[in-house]
């Protein structure tokens, strides 16, 4: 962050501004992760702070602590939650790397190169469990029933994917429903539960849901954007992941919608059938380049960044919603 | 089940007669089971249908049902409740597979071969989610509690127990500490939910923890004895499991802590190296008969089996509760 060199400039990136602007709120979720981190069995505080050294924006807590602040509640009550919200988001993130066999997150060696599938997935295991552990401890069953099933979803939405893997008949439907599922049901949970922990009622509630769904497609659907524009140094993954798994995403099905026979048999070739050579990745972003499909993406991620919008202009007026407003417009402007 | 057959005869088995003890409540229970496992996502119910069709006796459900009904509560609570420890079960064997690259459960290939290890990753957390769905739909905070902190003790018993393999130091601390979180902590919590269930109070909830702990512990002995000495056709898994994949488990440890320079060069080449021979196993039999390893395990089994017996005694006698000490007689009888 650049605020820890100088603290009177205002943070550059949107969600250190966010973070500025709700005070020691993030230390305290901090201090609620690593405590709960703790174990007897010394693997998991091991793989757990490799994890927390390998970063990451924590963009899922951020968004509990400011749409409980948002509804004008400043107990300590939601950094449980968020602590638990991060806790759902790291526990998919070790399953996901275990099953999509990846090398690396965030510009480092992934947890299960680091420390085996075997341990990945058990302490995947431990994260889940202790994230119910700390929504138990805070007592709120609608809580714990929005973030139950955010969780079932997002494993739904996981195996959707492994089933769309590799298939070039995948369409924007499935694309959609896939995305809605592992990605932005979590964010829908993780805002959804800021009004219900300050109890500002079902209006608001719906209001912060609608905004987390909308803001979670947009994101993701940058996210896959990046995953073939992004200057590798800065994005902190392994551009061209998604084209060597084989994922089927935005930009790839939007250029099959219209490709010609030629380049039909490429992504068959490539994504269905995998064998790839090593310009291949440069010879699909041309042809995405050739067919719009960046921009055509951007536009549907601007159109639910849109939807957010809305629903975000019925909460509160005042810095934390501007702050709020600005992470929504960043989810997108990262991946021009 | 032979009650299906001879519908007038008492069942053999111990768990069939606490079934038929309990009326239709398994029936009802198994409905839930059913139902939960719907996914508008297909391979979810298949693999889910995959592994009831594979069967096991459920004796964790069992146990909720037979200890909520003890304290006389006559409710369908205990319906999703008893899925809801089912689901984490199962949950658990598929990850469990995963991690120990097994190849078969209950006498047909595992759910990880057929279906990939992808599939039993994330369908295990799709079954962990629908877990906490029942337990919210159920609505006690405190069943939540009981039940969340079992899960979180499994993953590090699960953990604990990937961190001692193929170690031969391990000793039976060691030992116990595992089979305490990977086995008992769950047999417990399904015991202790039944008198919440029934509102029976603090007392009876800790002899039924303490019930279903001792149980337990004595159940995961015997199992472990049964890996060296079953009839495989009856077991309905492969035996040997353990000592091909170095699992350190009693019978081993008991004849380690005795062993001569040749026995623990022969451990430590098939366990620790995992080196083998086709000839190893039975001679990894021969040598634990020698060191009365299986008797000397049964007696530990015992141990927790008078323990169990005892917790049990303080609940209301009846034909439930002899059916309960017939399944904890029957746990260690089954490793004869």
């Amino acid at each position: 962050m650049t605020s820890a060199v100088k603290m009177t400039d205002t943070p550059a990136h949107p969600l250190d501004r966010l973070s500025a602007l709700l005070g020691g709120d993030m230390v305290q979720v901090n201090g609620v992760i690593l405590r709960n981190m703790e174990s007897d069995v010394a693997l998991i505080p091991q793989l757990a702070a490799y994890l927390i050294a390998a970063g990451g924006k924590r963009i899922r807590p951020l968004l509990t602590l400011a749409c409980t602040r948002l509804y004008n509640d400043h107990s300590p009550r939601p950094y449980g939650l968020a602590a638990s919200v991060e806790f759902i988001h790291t526990a998919t993130l070790l399953h996901d790397d275990v099953v999509d066999e990846s090398v690396e997150r965030r510009g480092k060696a992934s947890a299960n190169v680091v420390f085996g599938n075997q341990a990945s997935v058990l302490v995947g295991d431990f994260l889940f469990s202790r994230a119910f552990q700390l929504m138990v401890a805070d007592g709120s069953l609608e809580v714990l029933r929005i973030l139950s099933t955010a969780s079932a979803v997002i494993s739904e939405g996981e195996v959707l994917q492994l089933a769309a893997a590799n298939n070039v008949a995948t369409n924007m439907d499935d694309y959609n429903a896939i995305i809605a599922a592992k990605t932005a049901a979590l964010f829908a949970a993780a805002c959804e539960i800021g009004p219900v922990i300050a109890g500002a009622g079902g209006d608001a509630q719906r209001a912060m849901r609608d905004f987390g769904h909308h803001l979670g497609m947009a994101f993701q659907i940058a996210d896959d954007i990046l995953d073939y524009t992004a200057d590798q140094s800065r994005l902190g993954k392994t551009v061209g992941d998604d084209f060597r798994e084989g994922k089927l995403t935005a930009p790839v099905i939007l250029a099959l919608a219209e490709a010609s026979d030629e380049e039909r048999a490429f992504w068959t070739r490539t994504m269905a059938e995998r064998r790839q050579t090593e310009a291949d990745l440069a010879a699909a972003q041309a042809i995405l380049t050739q067919h719009d499909a960046f921009s055509r993406g951007l536009a549907l991620a601007r159109g639910y960044a849109e939807k957010a919008q809305q629903a975000l202009m019925t909460a509160p007026a005042g810095d934390l919603r501007d702050a709020l407003a600005d992470v929504l417009a960043f989810s997108i402007d990262r991946a021009y």
